[in-house]
């Protein structure tokens, strides 16, 4: 068969997917060519026809590429999770929130004091952390204040829900400190202190401490950025960002919870009665579609729903998706692995018809935990008010007949 | 108990590691006190006297740290695995090897085209790829060129084994595009071309096609960066870099291999018989210490030994390390997750008792695949040569005296 018949052979996409046909404005056909080939505008040289850039020591995204964490009030910025693929995120898009700024810090005059209700008060230099057995493990950290309480049709995933992001972490075990320090019998928590401007601190209960608690040096592989807490941050997988103390500096024990500021005055659940919960620290199960969201707008056929779940108690044991605005519902893929207190990646073959519909997902754990409606957790906390922590309503995107996706608020 | 006396209660360490005592000269210390601080020089101001820098759109690295790949020749550049942990890359540090440099391709203008012994020639545009059900998966890429036959005992890690590199690799099963082309019955092989100015060719078994090749458009959650195949490549999971063709644009399926340039003048094995292997494509097992080796200098005491392993084959099934130069070996732990065809991370424990000796790590993968000496593998190959590829041998550091880190060639 000659080419040109070839080319004219192109048949059918199967399975509904609207696939270009094989045709004679493909460049590269031109090529294979001996035909003149018809000229046509390109916004860059033909790859082929001219030497590429060389290696370098750091890889540049393509300029073709606008993906960025965005900024709110200098103290918050949120992970782009409509443009993000897979379970990992970047370390320059790991979400933000601080309290006074990121801290320059200089790793040889930095410490790490362990005291209070120990036999051996330590001190410990960074090159000391790294002599002992190193842990990795991925998993999320999310801001308990991840919900933004103004949306409205334009508002993207990034602004909703892009203040939890995932790491590959690597450090030492606090356990493995706590021994080397002795803890005494009766001590059941520890204050963790950062060395930032807002010397950030934070109760943890000692049962914590010894579980799975990590003090990081590196995420994904490299040195911890300074936005993360370089040069070591507490790592407490499956609890609320804030208790995950960066720039930290400090641990001491004690037999009791040291109510400062940060788990007092704010990062508290008010319950009917006029108390608050001691304390709200385990993120609880959710879900988020990624894709298709605000602003993309999409083509009837086969698309796939790709998005993200996570629980702060466990695995994800089931996403379920729903493309008709909750009356049905069926269960997505989970992607690769299902590791504990980590983002999972879930998708779903979804036929659109070309009608206005509304999709949404839930997402449960493997302990049960569900994801509410915001209508039931609203209902469960006592108070109408959406100013407030540990919000992990189902979210729903309403498509229209131009395949233009929306965000939908459910009240 | 007085602060100043918890101050002077400084134990000593446990466990045979050197740690400094509580004392004095720690600045934070220093303001927890009432009498007025020791003037003590710095370098940056006390962190939690200054307010710290805004949120951004990009975390950058500290400026404390200095990691960057090695370029060399303009062709390649190796992944720094000294200073890394875990075991991802990050995505602007992977490995490049390139034959033409990095093209610079508008995703907009970019397809793939898939034709050959199909029943529907198809085209393929970036947005129609992500329609299909996405896959993503963790697993290394290693050059089959990386090997240093030059090196000294000032050689890092890095120049000795940096052309491999791991991410999450995020795209639509190859398979996937091949059935909705109709793979016509008589084909077994394929060819993948890239779209730089070397034009790129590989022969693909339509064995390894089904298995578990992927076409990826996202690397670590993010989308492809120029350097790694912008917007598309080939991964093909344990099998050699250059058959992860980049920037792919063509897909033509046949019934024999294409016998290209690059599989046949290069990136083949010769034999002791004057022939060479058709093809050698599966990378061997292999271990590699990553910390501590050149230009480290160790304390006496205990120190981690890291380092990673990884298998074409499947997963890693054992590391042992040995800490007297080979006579006597001990097995190493696991860290992590321990996934096929993927970078390892392992550690081992050891207590340096301060006198010059070796140490050195080997693996073995489930399918009983080893890492041999230097030795066997020429012996195996039959030739002195080490400008040849596929070469995995066990390498050795020493440690003197004074603690310093040397490469030791193994010849």
């Amino acid at each position: 068969m000659k080419r040109r018949e070839f080319l004219s052979k192109t048949g059918a996409a199967g399975s509904g997917l609207i696939l270009a046909q094989v045709g004679q404005q493909s460049t590269f056909a031109q090529e294979l060519s001996t035909e003149p080939p018809n000229p046509a505008p390109t916004k860059v040289p033909d790859s082929t026809k001219v030497p590429g850039a060389n290696v370098s020591k750091l890889g540049e995204r393509s300029p073709f590429e606008s993906i960025e964490r965005l900024p709110l009030f200098n103290v918050i910025s949120g992970t782009p999770l409509h443009k993000l693929s897979g379970t990992i995120t970047p370390s320059d898009l790991h979400f933000e929130r601080h309290h006074a700024g990121i801290p320059s810090i200089d790793p040889n005059d930095h410490e790490l004091l362990l005291h209070g209700m120990v036999d051996r008060p330590l001190k410990f230099t960074m090159n000391e952390l790294k002599r002992f057995p190193s842990i990795t493990r991925t998993c999320f950290i999310e801001c308990s204040g991840n919900f933004y309480a103004r949306a409205t049709p334009e508002t993207s995933v990034q602004m909703l829900c892009g203040l939890t992001s995932q790491n590959e972490w690597t450090g030492v075990a606090l356990s493995t400190l706590l021994r080397e320090a002795g803890v005494q019998n009766k001590a059941t928590w520890l204050l963790a202190e950062g060395s930032d401007a807002a010397v950030m601190t934070r109760s943890i209960p000692m049962s914590k401490a010894l579980d799975d608690a990590l003090v990081v040096y590196a995420q994904n592989g490299e040195p911890l950025r300074p936005a993360q807490g370089y040069p070591i941050r507490l790592l407490l997988p499956g609890w609320e960002g804030n208790t995950n103390i960066k720039w930290l500096r400090r641990i001491e024990v004690s037999d009791s919870p040291f109510m400062t500021r940060e788990e007092t005055a704010k990062y508290t659940d008010a319950l009917p009665n006029g108390t608050a919960r001691q304390f709200s620290v385990v993120m609880d199960t959710r879900s988020v579609i990624t894709s298709p969201t605000f602003p993309a707008q999409i083509q009837p056929g086969w698309n796939e729903i790709s998005g993200i779940a996570w629980s702060g108690r466990g695995r994800i044991a089931k996403v379920e998706v729903s493309t008709d605005d909750g009356v049905s519902w069926r269960t997505a893929e989970l992607k690769g692995q299902v590791l504990p207190k980590a983002h999972t990646r879930f998708g779903c073959m979804w036929n659109w018809n070309g009608k206005p519909t509304v999709i949404m997902s839930r997402a449960i754990d493997e302990t049960g935990n569900a994801q509410p409606t915001l209508a039931t957790l609203l209902k469960s906390r006592g108070t109408p008010s959406l100013e407030a922590y540990h919000f992990n309503p189902i979210q729903a995107w309403s498509v229209d007949a131009d395949g233009q996706m929306r965000f939908r608020p459910e009240m």
